[in-house]
């Protein structure tokens, strides 16, 4: 039975789902940085999910960095699969700016986050959700 | 045409092919350190490779993962396409260790990188590369 990690339960707002993964948002506004979490019970590694699951998660995972790029025209995106604190699957989505506060370096561990206000929320749903397709949206 | 980027090609050693990606060596014995590096130019993200190779780049990378895992047994794998320095598209794969001196931080800018002594490298060419199928081992 899947159940999402409570210290990413804790740091991130459920933005919806793809057939595979949970869509969260990182509670940190310093950079647009989204999460995908297969919701596959006691999987720590991409190659551990049944292929069939590792497709699927690279198409969510695809689909989404496209449509980061096309939003937010980042200088680049870094998508890394880490877990050393969480080990849970996790596959994080970071656009990276030339001028943000930790470049070159990983944002990992770098700045302290900085959480979104209720509105800024509402404005990152409403521009990025409706452009995902195979997503249902999460109510908030 | 594709060319290796000359700060890959100056970090790391050559440790062979798979059908897409070469297999890099990061020349830093601190961690067992692998990288895949599609072999198609002017690619900056996974999601702009053609869905066949985006596939075949997923399932090198969990080969390779699977492979370090029964090889090296860590605590967890560091599984990660960043390219802030160099963005030309390449998969990090980092074994890690509760007692490596980065942990649990990412590894990228953390300690120097303590290059290999001539007999590490052939160690660990004839201790890994058998193990990878569908792969051509580079001489050296």
């Amino acid at each position: 039975m899947f159940s999402l990690d409570s210290r990413l339960q804790n740091d991130t707002i459920v933005l919806g789902r793809f057939p595979l993964s949970l869509l969260l948002l990182m509670n940190d506004r310093t950079y647009p940085w989204l999460i995908l979490v297969p919701q596959r019970p006691e999987i720590r590694e991409i190659y551990q999910l049944d292929p069939t699951d590792q497709h699927q998660l690279l198409r969510e995972s695809s689909h989404l960095a496209a449509t980061l790029d096309a939003q937010f025209h980042p200088d680049k995106l870094n998508i890394a699969a880490l877990g050393n604190v969480v080990p849970q699957l996790h596959l994080h989505h970071v656009v990276r700016y030339q001028n943000d506060p930790a470049w070159p370096a990983p944002v990992w561990g770098k700045n302290p986050p900085v959480a979104y206000l209720p509105e800024q929320v509402a404005a990152l749903r409403a521009s990025l959700c409706p452009c995902l397709s195979n997503f249902t949206a999460a109510s908030g």
